[in-house]
């Protein structure tokens, strides 16, 4: 075989990302080729900063499977349409021609399919041959095609575990104290990660109580008339809630606070916003929890099944670009629910990219704060299974810092310019 | 033996309150004891609300050393001097005398080694034969003679594991998004989870980069420095801040705001307030974490260590109880830091109550955001090892629920009166 393959990793990092750069780089190895790395993502293509994992040892590589974060740096950036940003797109061409680049995988979410697609057609027109696989990864779950995105298993289990210990942690205080505990999690746009919320119990007694969906406007008084008919009946309710949560308007309560009370600028989370509203209106003692970067990092609690997922399509991405497979992105297809059944199946980028998975309306119950046995139909296979960290004897997982050893320039400066 | 033990617990729970009450009712089997236990601590006491323990199986008890939360409630409820409150020190013997409680063995922190204290005085003036054994928890680490608080040693493995592995998420994000990552923890009087916190990395360098203790007063331009610097030199900056991090006139933070532009009421939390500090003075972007009750319900993650000394202190509390020795707490002694070693040694309650342990000045290095090796000696064995719960297929580890079988009353009802 002729020719590197570039990895790079894109968009907010997941527990399992690294898992997916481990199955690239062990794949690739196995097949005689060289995988450099963009340091944080696609800016490093773009500045010829490229690390070569080939100095790596074999056991630092394989214990990026089990090791969060992105070992190589990610970003938020976006290339816009080939028109508009062609300069960038040529640039990344003259990179990859300096290096002998003949495979790029890039790893991400919406944004990356569609700079992953836009590449493959760059690269035509500039007739530079080079094979764009896209490897699916967000905690979001938003991706079209595939069943679910490498990343979302492990937080849905984070939030499904934290909730239910949480939530015992609740009821032995509620009757002399905390009555309600409202805990904020992400997905600004969709609610698969309320919704994986509702696998810590089932019914209508056991917690959460209160799922807060993006996808349901908030009404403040049904809110509070069920956390009371829930503190009533149970002696104490957890509320869960979408960061992306709008009032009828189709504004973020987090930004326009529910009432005149909290007009003021909020310091951010609609968990303190909520919490604080139960506490006027039904005088309940409240906490209030945001694992923020917690539940998307913590790999220490990882789903099995995740990890066999990041791992799997980092690298079917490999056989498939060394195949000569430009412009597709390996697939998780669920083949059947019980038992959970799955492969890996290519599929056109064009068909990924600019594409946005919804919440499924029939995952969210009547009442509209609840999950129904579609969801965890759904939902229960991806938490399935642990993959713990091996742990040193100073009581902490061993997770593994790579060298990062940059390959010399051989281009002149480049400046990315505004983003 | 004759009569009953009566088991309670008291004050915010953790993730190892129920291996002890575990201990306690295995032991007591053993011993052909009968254990009763009190719903909701000391309140179910006074309600003579009671659980009858031998209706549970082996195999529920057994469940119990690795189910957070409190099994059978807790309660914040502090009983006043035996002046102010005799009428409730009285009823209490009342409950005894009525259901032949002749141990009773209270599982809490230092308001719970004062109440237990006080009630052996009132059995001995009220000519009611009571052994009164204190059984210690807090995730504070705040009581005295104690070497450590079972309940602390898995939160602290909580909190670094979650900041180490948060760290590698804002490490891979610095480049083009989050610099700044904030996470607040618990603590309002006394640094020792904050400090654990520390073992998460060693050196400058390695996250996290500022510690914020509540026993060294927030100086805003020292500490804005401190992050500047860090972002400089690393890229980016993790910061932990306790909970009861206060100005230099002794006010919470969290209740002052830091300046002007947080003079508005706060909805809680110190972690936001200080997030946008940074994004004003420095404008980096950030991203903040506020774990709450997470931390001290994540059995998932315990220390092994923290689940052994859990456990070992109810045993022997049993053990004391029916010896007779009243008015004594087991407590934890380290005979050695390395190797880790500890025994369990009965001190007097008079010893523990009313007195808090602080947060040596030696474990806070001469920066004042960093842990020294004292510290570190310390704190290290507290975390070590781990004891993951049992799984289901349904991806959740097996929490067990009692059935709590209510003792037929024998007396009149009561009122609890004024808390």
């Amino acid at each position: 075989m002729q020719g590197n393959l570039l990895y790079a990793q894109s968009g907010g990092v997941t527990a399992v990302i690294n898992a997916s750069a481990c199955a690239v780089i062990e794949t690739a190895r196995k097949r005689g080729v060289r995988v450099l790395a963009a340091r944080n993502g696609i800016i490093g293509a773009l500045r010829e900063d490229l690390i070569d994992t080939s100095k790596e040892t074999a056991g630092a590589v394989a214990a990026l499977r089990h090791t969060p974060g992105g070992a190589f740096g990610s970003c938020r950036f976006k290339l816009k349409s080939i028109e508009q940003d062609r300069a960038r797109y040529e640039r990344l061409i003259d990179v990859f021609r300096a290096h002998d680049i003949r495979w790029f995988l890039y790893n991400g979410g919406n944004d990356s399919a569609d700079t992953s697609l836009k590449i493959s057609q760059v690269g035509k027109a500039l007739g530079y041959d080079i094979t764009v696989v896209g490897v699916p990864k967000t905690v979001d779950n938003d991706l079209a095609v595939t069943d679910c995105c490498p990343g979302f298993g492990s937080v849905a289990k984070y939030t499904a575990v934290s909730v239910l210990e949480a939530s015992l942690d609740v009821a032995s205080m509620a009757e002399s104290s905390t009555k309600v505990f409202v805990m904020e999690v992400m997905g600004r746009h969709a609610g698969w990660i309320a919704a994986a919320a509702g696998l810590a119990g089932n019914g209508a007694d056991e917690a959460p109580h209160v799922i807060l969906f993006p996808e349901i406007a908030f009404d403040e008084d049904r809110f509070l008339a069920r956390v009371k008919a829930t503190v009533d009946r149970v002696g104490w309710c957890t509320v869960v809630v979408s960061e992306g949560v709008r009032n009828k308007d189709g504004k973020f309560l987090s930004e326009v606070g529910t009432r005149d009370a909290f007009g003021h600028a909020q310091l951010g989370g609609v968990a303190p916003l909520l919490a604080q509203l139960v506490k006027d209106r039904l005088g309940y003692k409240y906490h209030w929890a945001m694992p923020d970067y917690l539940q998307r990092s913590a790999r220490h609690i990882a789903s099995k099944t995740d990890v066999a997922h990041a791992y799997a399509v980092g690298k079917s991405a490999v056989e498939l670009a060394l195949a000569g497979r430009n412009a597709v992105m390996p697939a998780i297809v669920r083949t059947s629910d019980s038992p959970y059944r799955w492969k890996i199946e290519a599929v056109p980028l064009s068909r990924v990219a600019n594409h946005e998975k919804k919440l499924p309306k029939g995952f969210i119950g009547r009442d509209g704060y609840s999950i129904t046995a579609a969801a965890r139909r759904y939902l229960e296979p991806l938490i399935r299974g642990e993959d713990p960290p091996p742990t040193g004897t100073n009581g902490l997982p061993k997770y593994v810092r790579l060298k990062n050893v940059a390959v010399a320039r051989r281009l002149a400066d480049y400046a990315i310019g505004e983003r």
